[in-house]
């Protein structure tokens, strides 16, 4: 192989950079509105800065301990972990910082786009601000891992990098994910339902609080999310290239270096597809338009992954890898879609919950439940098919096990390489939902909003299909670090049995786990609610002519309670991820107990995570597939279930089920960091 | 060890059979009651009859064509296993026809003897009732699996006894979970919120098949599940105890007839406690009665295994053998008692929900989730725990894995041996139930009432603890089952191991399948209830006079139908249980992958049994607890959200619940048949 062709990899990541910068420039640039537009925008804006302020202020308090801690564990030569540490948490926190930005500015100038130069030129722009988190993303991922590794020189080191990434992915997805459901929540009840005045009324205290929280879920969250799926997955695979090239030096360095270079060419075919993003002749639907240019990105790294392993590792190998890398973006789309179809409303799963609220809430609930444990299935079957063929494609019996599951590892490296295209589609959500909203705040025309509320739909659809490839590439990734586990650890295909208790115990273990952390996760959305809901009726109660419209609420203290209650509702779902795999993998026998708790969290995690987004997203369609005029519309007691059902999803889809994609990749990253520990216990 | 020591054996099943008999004796002489009483028990009983032959029917139409194909089943000596298939669903059936007998002719008599003699009397009898079935259960199942195994003289081959078994389970739990909770809404929607009459009304055409609803699943479902455990741990132990024995025949036939004698021993401990039950000076509380019979059964059980495994194994074995089988017994109270915490309207958890209920219904699920959820956490943990300890105990370098997994079989062996009295403490549940129902229909004085109502809510916590029991028991006997599986094919560490792409795969599509057949459960009550709400209309649109009270309505139509429904819907999930097994069995590699798939779904199964039995219980409690005078008690906003939170927890707890106990074990059992199809592949 030639070893220019890792040059590729810086390059391509500040192409990805650049890209970024130039679309937020342009982005910036274009009309950001006046008068009210201006002022609400505004408003968001301030909120969203002081909530992100006081969450970076707590992350670099504990990012700063973590990493003097670093220092000392055994095996990561001392203040290089640290360093990586901090560049991996500096690194997502910079892509969310700069995606936050991107999609608050764009909110306002998505919707004077509309007025001024109508629908096709307000989705390239929404969804240019997706983009720039989508790049972001992947650059600041790609060139992170590179450049640690050239200094480095060995992968088990850059390790820190991810797990830095992954501290930051648990404030920004499970904080940010109590954060969005309290400001909801709160914002509703008291809202909605108490004061009688509509949905998005400035009024409303919790109003800048809840159009924050669409943002910091699907923009700080997804994009945290999937900068540490990124990362990960593609350091195990340099892991497991590393171990194959220390156990068999003819191999040589292209199996540690192939995933980075798949990865360079992938931001390109990102780049590429997303030029596709327009409303042509013969693509009209908004919804079309995004998942041509998903596919188009599958379909354009394929294309490079053929080429360009063949020419790191020669034509067999290549051909090899270039099959694992087409499993693994099939299972990623593949799961995108089954999210679709069972949280779509022009489907039949979420129809039937609606049908259902007819017989009232209790039924609501049920069907939603059932329909959220049959999308399951799908995903889950086609993992494991994921994980035996991807084994079995890259299996050479020379080299053994350590192949095997390198065509694993290369499967997920292969499904997060369209990671920039996925985010951006994802990222645009909110923005169309927020400029929809600033248009009803401030009285807009009805054409007007129409046009948005088309974007706005659309965003739905992008979004379930994300969701399902995080939850999927999520759990790829975990068992991607299990193995790695098991790789470095050594352990023993015999030791590490089903029939051994302590394994057996361990499966056990991590099931209960990770029921615990979902169980907190959800009462720390009703408790930190019951905060918001105190706060916004005081202010109903003590700020004279707030109702009228005469005076104007408090936004910031309501910002500010959401964000100090999920920070402190953080504490305990966050120490049981940390703790539990350093206690379990110091006790006897803990290097058996841990890996087993590893896989019995992942099985877990990966149901209830596919389970919660799923139900969620059908009850949601369910009650909008009503509020559109089926089984009475809106106010029968159709909808009066429906909204039940969806009040209930709501805790489910946007907290507790990526929170779960979180925990099953950090217990995986905290594993491999004791791994020195263990091996001397 | 002395040979005759298992002439106790037959001794003591036939001791068990004695007890039931007399016992049935003396509730048949008790007074029936005259008048409106008598023609209500006697509508119930009819109606019952009815359900068991149609049921019945079918199940025996299935038993003959099952009994054949296993004459061709390798590996099973033909006919003999067809015989014993036969005995077992014989066993099983006499033992649920037996005690729904009994259980029916209870119910008027505990409010005959109420009137006439007081409470304590009344709550002999009515547990007497429940004793019975709790002596069939333990009577058949032991004699059975001695008598087979006497003839057979290998307990390999008395596995078909085991699988009969589970056949009849199979209907009796899931077919029976949906008939009690299609009869239940279908009553209750209609009657209650559509023609605004009381519950048990006989009015309502439903009420019937309601009634007979409780007694089919506490009575003839619970007693079917747990005599499936029962029969399995035994066998399973007996075949690992024929393992060692070949491998190491200097051990002799000790641990081969263990199993059977700590049984014998387990009913004299079971009968002496039953004597412990009527109400003193020291023990005024009925609940604390029935716990304290348990516990004594428990310390009883555990005296006798100290002798008697001494004697079979001599000192340094027994006393290991004592030691898992205490093992055993601590899980099964600790688990029963955790299920009692999470779901009695007199803890915390409970309490929260009903506080809960006040911010409306969403509030109410989501809270009865969170508390349904951390209720699995202690259960799942003590398996894990007893799983390690108990093969620690007993495992022996010199005789290896096998003496270790013997160990974990006698906990399961230990666990079990208390079913008799479990089942009379849960089979005495409904005859109070229907006591007080029958009271409440014919207009009973209210001090007749109020001690009916007394005997009445003991039976939640007896059921609480039994269904904790049942689970972890079926958890801890499919985890026995799936141990003898990996015996039996002699599976090795090295290859079934978390490693091996095969296994992992199959622990996900063990979690998959469980899933699907947990969503269909669920489902077929959707379906079915729709099916008895249509017929309720229907009489009531179409007889003339009914609602007025001056006709009487076709309860046989709607038995019917709620037993019809029941044994269709039955067909997807009963045939998804049984095929799955055989056909990953059957394909390249299938012993691993059906190893997995076994791991995967008792871990599923065993999770989302104890979730929704606890949530489904304590939705139920919060109810009771509000409807008891608390937050505006009847009929007030938390009322409402209460019963919302009830009817979602009914299918749960009644229904998907106790399937799944029947569903893993079941896989295992058939897994277990088709070994000799596995090893020839």
């Amino acid at each position: 192989m030639s070893f220019d062709l890792i040059l590729i990899v810086p390059l391509m990541s500040l192409i990805a950079l650049t890209t970024a910068g130039l679309s937020l420039y342009q982005l910036v640039k274009a009309d950001a509105g006046t008068g009210k537009v201006r002022e609400i925008a505004e408003a968001i804006h301030e909120g969203a800065k002081a909530y992100l302020s006081r969450q970076y202020k707590t992350i670099w308090a504990i990012v700063i301990i973590v990493a003097i801690a670093l220092a000392f564990v055994p095996g990561f030569e001392g203040w290089k972990a640290s360093l990586a540490y901090i560049a991996g948490a500096a690194s997502s926190s910079a892509a969310g910082f700069i995606g936050m930005y991107a999609a608050l500015k764009a909110n306002s100038r998505t919707l004077q786009s509309v007025i001024s130069s109508g629908i096709n030129k307000s989705l390239q722009l929404a969804f240019k601000s997706g983009l720039i988190t989508g790049m972001c993303v992947v650059g600041f991922g790609l060139l992170g891992v590179f450049l640690f590794y050239a200094v480095y020189g060995d992968p088990h080191l850059v390790l820190p990098f991810s797990f830095g990434a992954s501290s930051v992915a648990l404030f920004a997805r499970v904080g940010g994910g109590i954060y969005t459901k309290t400001a909801d929540v709160g914002a509703d009840l008291v809202g909605k339902v108490e004061a009688k005045i509509p949905e998005d009324d400035p009024r409303n205290p919790a109003v800048i609080a809840d159009n924050i929280g669409d943002n910091v879920g699907d923009v700080a969250g997804m994009g945290a999310d999937l900068f540490e799926s990124y990362v990960a997955s593609m350091l195990a695979a340099m892991i497991i290239g590393y171990l194959l090239w220390e156990k068999f030096p003819e191999l040589g360095l292209g199996f540690i270096i192939l995933p980075l270079v798949i990865r360079g060419f992938a931001i390109l075919a990102s780049a590429l597809a997303a030029f596709s993003v327009r409303l042509g002749a013969r693509l009209r639907e908004p919804s079309y338009v995004l998942t041509f240019a998903t596919i188009l990105s599958c379909v354009l790294t394929a294309l490079f992954v053929y080429f360009i392993s063949q020419i790191v590792l020669g034509p067999s190998l290549g051909l090899r890898i270039t099959g694992v890398v087409v499993v693994g973006l099939i299972v990623g789309i593949v799961v995108g879609l089954t999210s679709d179809y069972f949280t779509n409303r022009i489907w039949r799963p979420a129809q039937s919950i609606a049908h259902a609220s007819q017989s009232g809430p209790a039924i609501t609930v049920l069907t939603g439940f059932s329909v959220g444990m049959l999308s399951t299935i799908i995903p889950i079957i086609c993992v494991a098919i994921a994980i035996f063929t991807s084994y079995h494609i890259l299996y050479i019996p020379e080299y053994g096990f350590l192949s095997g599951i390198y065509g694993i590892t290369m499967a997920d490296v292969g499904m997060l390489s369209i990671t920039g295209i996925v985010v951006a589609a994802d990222a645009y959500g909110p923005v169309a939902d927020n400029a929809a909203g600033i248009a009803e705040m401030s009285n807009m025309p009805e054409k007007i909003r129409d046009d948005l509320d088309v974007l706005d739909s659309v965003g739905n659809t992008t979004k379930a299909i994300c969701k399902g490839f995080a939850i999927s590439s999520a759990a790829l990734t975990a068992i991607v670090l299990f193995a790695t586990y098991a790789a470095t650890t050594k352990l023993e295909f015999s030791i590490f049995s089903f029939l051994n208790p302590y394994a057996f115990a361990g499966l056990f273990i991590g099931c209960a786990l990770t029921v615990l952390f979902m169980a907190l996760v959800i009462q720390a959305v009703s408790r930190n609610a019951f905060r918001m809901v105190e706060e916004v009726r005081r202010q109903f109660r003590e700020i004279p002519g707030l109702l009228e419209g005469t005076a104007k609420p408090d936004y910031a203290k309501c910002v500010d309670i959401s964000t100090k209650g999920a920070l402190k509702e953080l504490i305990a779902p966050g120490l049981i991820t940390l703790l539990s795999p350093v206690i379990l993998g110091i006790v006897p026998e803990g290097k058996i107990i841990l890996g087993g708790f590893l896989a019995g969290s992942i099985l877990i995690g990966f149901l209830f995570g596919l389970f919660m987004a799923n139900a969620g997203g059908a009850w949601d369609n369910a009650k909008k597939f009503i509020e559109f005029g089926h089984f009475g519309g809106k106010g029968s007691p159709a909808h009066v279930a429906a909204v039940i059902g969806d009040t209930i999803g709501d805790p489910f889809k946007d907290t507790a089920g990526p929170s779960l994609n979180i925990m099953i990749k950090l217990i995986g990253i905290v594993a491999l960091h004791i791994v020195p520990l263990i091996m001397v216990s």
